[in-house]
């Protein structure tokens, strides 16, 4: 006999029907896909709507110092720390629908169908929307659940800054949020047991090897970083080939000489990305004096990370030095990997075997909320695949309705089971 | 003994001056440098202290339906088609303080010290200062020498769009210039005798070699490509290495090609410069989908011109092809190279000589107004050293003032000589 916890079903419709209605809440005017970023009144706007349909259903419903959203269903037996699950509301520019989202939507249906089952259990079980995910914006990544867990603080949320120089204490002072309360946010481990996300692959790993569900052991790290080239700006027809300092040749050396790094035998599973690269002064007719671009290097072992980071940065300042073009670098975030916790995992993967379906245990590339809570309490993750490619981050990022039904209901079911268990 | 025409001095003060003047007319805000794009309010009011300036010295002055100003003193002998000189007001973004600005603030005090001194000449001199000469607004240089000589249209001027859409014919009609009438602005050839221009350098052949002025006997061509290059977008963590369809990689590997290509041994004398290239969705944490880059390709034989932006082309596909990232290019502009009237050249190696300087005889690696006007009668150009290692395109392009003043000095000198000889 299985437990009760496999009880709980969904309506793929349903979670279909959220998926397009967050998707609604887009920047006018960006153009294809989803841009919801970091800290901005959209964001706030998604997270109403999902403390409006918690609270609807019953729910304890409350936003904290730093934005994230918690809904809260009771448990049976006073005292007991919760079992957790939840993720992101925010988008990067030009995103898909299912980054962050799948994992609310998730939550939202679950919870609803333990309030219309009339599921009870002992522990608290509470379902977060966690604000600001995504570092597009600000350069850090998971600041609503670094908050909650104390890694960042006020005079982080001051220092960081986004592309028009708005820092994330003023964003969130814009929206009524208080970055100086930031630590009232921090979330007490005694009072979380578990916390499990459910998310999108945002690789093809699922996709390739046929398999609709993962747990994941590992998230991978980032280290991200700014290097500006410093050339001369200089006339393109006055000026000879032999006498240029043309910053974008230089950042593009260093583009071309970092994807070969993180294509070489020691780095597998290594990933280097340039994700922006600014030229200026951006004229047709003028060599480029200046190129700022980012380094986002993903790794799931530390030392590598760090190695590669430092290799980077040797490697860039190479090429610099021999094209006469000045370098200055700028460490913007550094996330480590994290291995998440052995029982939660072993709870994942037993309860998909229940439900008839043997997961494939893999590494998360992306780096997530889950990682943060992972200094609080023990945490696992749940993948549902990505389709087209695995493509994220991007209007064509997609997941089945079937995958996102049989992933909520597996999170429900790992969400009692934990509840029973722990 | 030499002819009076040498007794027409320049005062530098007052060069200088005028260079100053021309510099605070600059977009607000837009940093260091002088930003003042081709068809904007900014370059009208240059054009209107140009015009002040000529009506109050007595001048005759007409603004054409392209935007140019003229200014025209008569000659002694009427029907005599006119010698003329002059250069552009409008700059690059983040432009320097001479490039143009230097050739016209040249007619302007050449004009002044003709007037002063009561020269008299056979035929009408005409100090011209040309509208929209650089094409990093539209794409096209020499917009208003172009119309003067027939070879840009209505039809154009419709289909030129800058980077907001903004066709160049809607900017005209925005400063009440009418591209439709842009045939009433076509020069006759009758009308003209010479033209000859002053200008910068833009490089540091005559710094190098320690000469005070240049005269050109050709100017390279230009060809201005636009490249597209369409991978797919995902998240840097989730997308493996070897599944990735970066259009950033794609695009630094064709900036490396280009400039490798421009420095063989078959294209000596050849400059090809990446001055743009725009990243999306620019997003630290995402895959660059898409990169559009500009090429321009500049030659002093027309051959070798089009036979290297062929090569361009076909290098690009291939990487593109190989990287599996799709290619789309358009020909945004071309301007073939043009040799200068060798009578005028030696007019002009004579007018130095006689002044006790060598000259260096030189190619123009930059595009000129002069090479459209080589359209409509016999022309020549006179370059001034560029100082700070030949940057132009840049706050730092520099010439010295007593360059300046002695390129002024040639200039009226040659103007009066070519008056005398034709």
């Amino acid at each position: 006999m299985q437990p009760a916890d496999l009880d709980v079903r969904i309506d793929a419709a349903r979670f279909d029907a959220w998926i397009a209605e967050f998707a609604a809440l887009t920047e006018p005017g960006s153009g294809p896909g989803v841009t919801r970023l970091a800290y901005t009144p959209l964001e706030r706007s998604a997270h109403a709507a999902f403390a409006a349909f918690m609270s609807d259903l019953g729910l304890i419903v409350w936003t904290d110092a730093a934005g994230n959203t918690i809904a809260e269903h009771p448990g049976t037996e006073p005292g007991l720390a919760a079992v957790g699950t939840g993720s992101h509301l925010d988008s990067v520019p030009a995103a898909g629908a299912f980054d962050g989202i799948a994992g609310v939507v998730a939550s939202m249906v679950v919870a609803e169908a333990i309030v219309r089952t009339g599921t009870t259990h002992r522990r608290p079980i509470r379902f977060v929307a966690f604000a600001s995910e995504e570092g597009a914006r600000f350069g850090q990544a998971c600041l609503g659940s670094r908050i909650a867990a104390g890694l960042t603080g006020p005079d982080d949320l001051h220092r960081l800054r986004d592309a028009d120089g708005i820092s994330v204490a003023a964003a969130m002072t814009g929206l009524g949020l208080d970055a100086a309360a930031a630590g009232d946010a921090r979330w007490d481990a005694d009072d979380w047991a578990a916390f499990v996300e459910l998310h999108i692959e945002q690789g093809s790993v699922l996709h390739a090897e046929d398999v609709p569900v993962g747990v994941v052991d590992v998230i991978s790290g980032s280290t991200r970083l700014e290097l500006t080239l410093t050339g001369t700006a200089a006339h393109s027809g006055g000026m000879p080939m032999h006498l240029r300092r043309d910053a974008l040749c230089a950042a593009a050396e260093i583009v071309l000489d970092l994807e070969a790094l993180a294509c070489d035998d020691e780095h597998d599973g290594t990933r280097i990305t340039v994700g922006r690269l600014d030229v200026s002064p951006g004229s047709i007719t003028t060599i480029p004096g200046r190129a700022t671009l980012t380094v986002d290097i993903r790794d799931v072992e530390t030392l590598r990370q760090r190695r590669t980071a430092d290799a980077v940065l040797s490697r860039a300042a190479r090429i610099a030095e021999r094209r006469g073009v000045g370098l200055q670098s700028r460490a913007m975030a550094e996330t480590l990997p994290e291995e998440l916790s052995p029982q939660i995992r072993s709870a994942l993967i037993d309860v998909c075997r229940d439900a008839g379906v043997e997961p494939r245990v893999l590494p998360s590339g992306a780096s997530h909320d889950t990682q943060m809570i992972g200094t609080v309490c023990p945490v696992g993750m749940l993948f549902v695949p990505s389709r087209n490619g695995g493509v994220s981050h991007a209007p064509e990022e997609h997941s089945d309705s079937d995958d996102l039904r049989r992933g909520a209901e597996l999170l429900a079911a790992a969400l009692l089971r934990l509840d029973a268990q722990l």
